[in-house]
């Protein structure tokens, strides 16, 4: 395995690095960022997680979640993978919708044709890119990890926590689809990634999970009124009803005025990271 | 005169709109970006230019610029206008350079042909836009102006800043281009913008305006040392002498590690603006 450099800049007292690798479980390079604090040498830092939304690469919240100075701030590592496989022989949404296929892994492992042999984030964000990390970045504390996301990668924070109960001392989403067996966004996903069968969807639908009996270590959200995705796709309400019948302890914030976008991202970005950083004290 | 709005978004407890209109000045329909803190109503708030550099629009500094927590704790408006004119029948560098033509105007009123007509930079931020913002946005208190930039945009922040000593309260600079008539860049857009004779260019030149008598009311500048524009294009050392031989007070910092990108001007961004924010109080 060898991790090849991309770029690195200086920024906000840290580095901001651009990592590509041959990842085995995609079958395909990956490109990934992170965001290293300065830190004397062997300290061992925090990670946070960033699963970034539909048709984002690690690109979108390097250039505008924000997250760097928050960081810095309190010693946090900072790691957004890509949103899907991507290269030559990836098959892609045959109509070329932007919901679906490159950008839209949806952080599941596919069983259905032609998707299962690239599009399998699920086991690259569980296992193969926190492996790659524990052996390229040495300042990062694998034991103090924490994970948040936007929309779909929102979703991919929550239920990714959800099936890891004991990896994550902290989880938080921007804007999460909530509920993806019951929105089109989902739907359409997970009908073709893993067939008609909606018993193999329950895996990757936070509230279904929530519902049978997974739990968080504690939970916010931020998501914004003025989103107009909030009715259709991402279905807050329906998380929020799940964390009350579970007694799951969760903090969802409405945020008046606020839509789906980075503008939106990067203003509870800082308070975030702040949140994760109290729970991922040494 | 109408003034479009292209977009807004809410931001870190304020808007932040895409605006554009249609310019007497260069003859185009031009595009800029304003950030606008939540206020009371009837409240006047402070004006912070920015202006940016090459290949840059309105939406560099927008993504990746990292202001809007600081304008907003301090509340300041943030105004960020294009770097040419655009459009139909606006002539570009013959040869499609990135460092001269669209994208590239240098802030000035070019004299030559075929720049002339629409190349006028220079009375479009120095009169036209601001007063267009006077109309448009009566939030804003032209009273309480300060002005910035990166690079090409530092250039023309500290430029703009010397001709109209009264207008401006603060004056600071990313990497700015400090003497243009001195370096590649400059002397390549100054001698096609306003022609071989070297007088005409001094007027853009911030060094050879300090040494003509041209004051600044103060002046913050960061620089990376890890820029690789530093020695040829930069020559921040000239603007240390300048200011020097002049009295002119100024605090010019060479930041070790930091190159020319936004991750160098995110960084800094929220100190430049508390340093604004302080001169600008009402």
């Amino acid at each position: 395995m060898t991790l090849e450099i991309l770029s690195t800049n200086r920024s906000h007292g840290g580095t901001q690095g651009v990592y590509r690798h041959r990842s085995d479980t995609t079958g395909t390079a990956m490109t990934f960022a992170m965001f290293v604090p300065d830190h004397e040498a062997g300290a061992k830092l925090p990670v946070l997680w960033y699963l970034s939304g539909l048709t984002c690469t690690h690109a979108n919240v390097m250039e505008k979640g924000e997250y760097r100075a928050a960081c810095a701030e309190h010693g946090v590592i900072f790691v957004a993978p890509d949103t899907s496989p991507r290269g030559e022989g990836v098959p892609d949404d045959p109509d070329g919708a932007w919901d679906f296929g490159l950008g839209a892994g949806f952080y599941v492992d596919a069983t259905e044709e032609p998707w299962a042999r690239h599009y399998r984030m699920r086991s690259y964000v569980e296992d193969e890119l926190p492996s790659l990390i524990l052996r390229e970045c040495p300042a990062a504390d694998l034991a103090r990890q924490g994970i948040t996301g936007h929309s779909m990668g929102g979703h991919g924070a929550l239920t990714v926590a959800l099936r890891t109960p004991d990896r994550f001392r902290s989880v938080s989403a921007f804007a999460p689809i909530a509920a993806p067996t019951q929105c089109p966004w989902g739907e359409k996903a997970l009908s073709a990634y893993l067939g008609a069968d909606r018993e193999a969807w329950s895996a990757y639908d936070a509230c279904a999970l929530i519902d049978a009996g997974a739990r968080l270590p504690d939970l916010l959200v931020d998501q914004g009124e003025a989103d107009i995705f909030l009715g259709e796709q991402l279905k807050t309400e329906l998380l929020a009803e799940a964390c009350g019948r579970a007694g799951q302890k969760a903090t969802i914030r409405m945020q008046p005025g606020y839509d789906h976008s980075y503008f939106f991202i990067s203003t509870f970005m800082a308070e975030h990271i702040a949140w994760h950083a109290e729970r991922l004290k040494d």
